[in-house]
């Protein structure tokens, strides 16, 4: 069992936590009972780590069967865990990005995003996008980082569901988008259309911008159509993954 | 300049940071410059707090016309505020709930919700349901508090722009709807129909449950009917919050 602050898996689990270092090393942390039941047979988990309390509560024959399961001292195991109340159990996984280019299929249905900065709208706009079964999300440069505790906990599990790419040219995307006939859809204040009389049936895409700012001007201009969606009210717009989940679902309304 | 912590003012504004205290006085903290250019004209405030750099770098005339300033110490100001990086301003509003009930509008268009847990959600919640023009909310027994910091901050000014009902029996709440014909839609996994193909355009209620167990046996039981959104990928379930937003669109699309 590790007892000391300065083992080097200690060490390790704690770099995790930071985005520099999960880049290097190409590697995160998932943690809790229900997320770890998420991962995919196939997933390549690199090691488990455990809290005494919960190996002495818990059967951890299977995760054994899985990859190698340190148990550290409660006390060490709360140092690791990034959440207040943890479930003392935790597996630090290989990312395993989609390293090719995703072949865009002609009908397809897909989500971009630029810029998204809030973990827990990042997380929600891809639990959405799972629900609504794209096949693929493309996030800019500058969107937090997927690999972020609070992004994979509001993905429900989602993550490992759909082929997510990173730190994407979103420039080059929609020309590529464009040249497979795919409508790339953007949300956007100033628009004219509803996206309600827009024909989504075909291959099409839904552009999500900056919770603050909203899609940069460089990029809207490359889109095929902006949209707006009615505001009746006083609000003056809309959460960013609202927005996501109601043009997401338009586009379901019309393709089902 | 206030500058002990032992001060009146400051044991207040610190009491109203707990949902006990806020019942007891009828008040809670309004907290930002945007936050506070949001108050509508008529909505009676009880005092200002202001920090001793806000106070030298602003203009403050604006607010003490509408009422007394209270200058603190940047040290004591901290202690006051809910938020990491304070601009160094708040309000302290009196409630100004709907007393009497809500009447009911015949085509009216309204917004229930049952035990919603997160602050983030409600706040959302309130926000979309302004954007949609719903002409009223009703939160049940058990849903967390409207007047919570974050739920505040999470409804970006909405809490003022529309009536919002707490602590509401939601049976009879229904019930009334029913007798108005206003048909009480439930966002429900087990339903059996998606809201497409509901005629929502007359008098119509949505209904969102908890996030985790969704909406109670008993209340799903009066509902006019109950819907589901598609679940075309492997996510289990939406968020709140997004299914408040593609449910609420969705009679907005059938209704402009």
């Amino acid at each position: 069992m590790i007892q000391s602050s300065k083992n080097q898996l200690v060490k390790k689990i704690k770099l995790l936590q930071q985005k520099k270092y999960r880049d290097k090393e190409n590697m995160f942390i998932v943690e809790g009972i229900r997320f770890l039941s998420e991962i995919p047979t196939q997933y390549p988990i690199a090691f488990y780590a455990a809290s005494d309390t919960f190996q002495n509560k818990n059967d951890i024959s299977e995760y054994k069967k899985r990859a190698e399961v340190f148990v550290f001292s409660d006390e060490i195991f709360q140092m690791i865990s990034e959440t207040e109340h943890s479930q003392g159990i935790l597996a630090v996984c290989q990312k395993q990005e989609a390293k090719q280019k995703l072949q865009l299929q002609k009908n397809g249905f897909y989500l971009l995003a630029e810029q998204i900065q809030d973990p827990g709208n990042l997380g929600t706009i891809i639990r959405t996008a799972d629900a609504c079964g794209v096949n693929g999300i493309f996030l800019s440069k500058g969107c937090v980082d997927l690999y972020n505790s609070k992004v994979l906990r509001s993905t429900m599990g989602s993550i490992f569901h759909l082929p997510i790419m990173q730190n994407v040219d979103l420039s080059e995307c929609i020309e590529q988008m464009k040249q497979n006939q795919i409508a790339v859809l953007a949300a956007h204040l100033d628009a004219k259309e509803y996206p309600y009389t827009v024909n989504l049936k075909k291959g099409c895409a839904i552009l999500i911008g900056n919770e603050g700012r909203g899609i940069s001007q460089q990029i809207s201009k490359k889109c095929t159509q902006l949209v707006k969606l009615p505001m009746i009210g006083q609000a003056e717009s809309l959460n960013a993954s609202v927005a996501a989940g109601v043009l997401l679902y338009e586009a379901v309304r019309q393709r089902i």
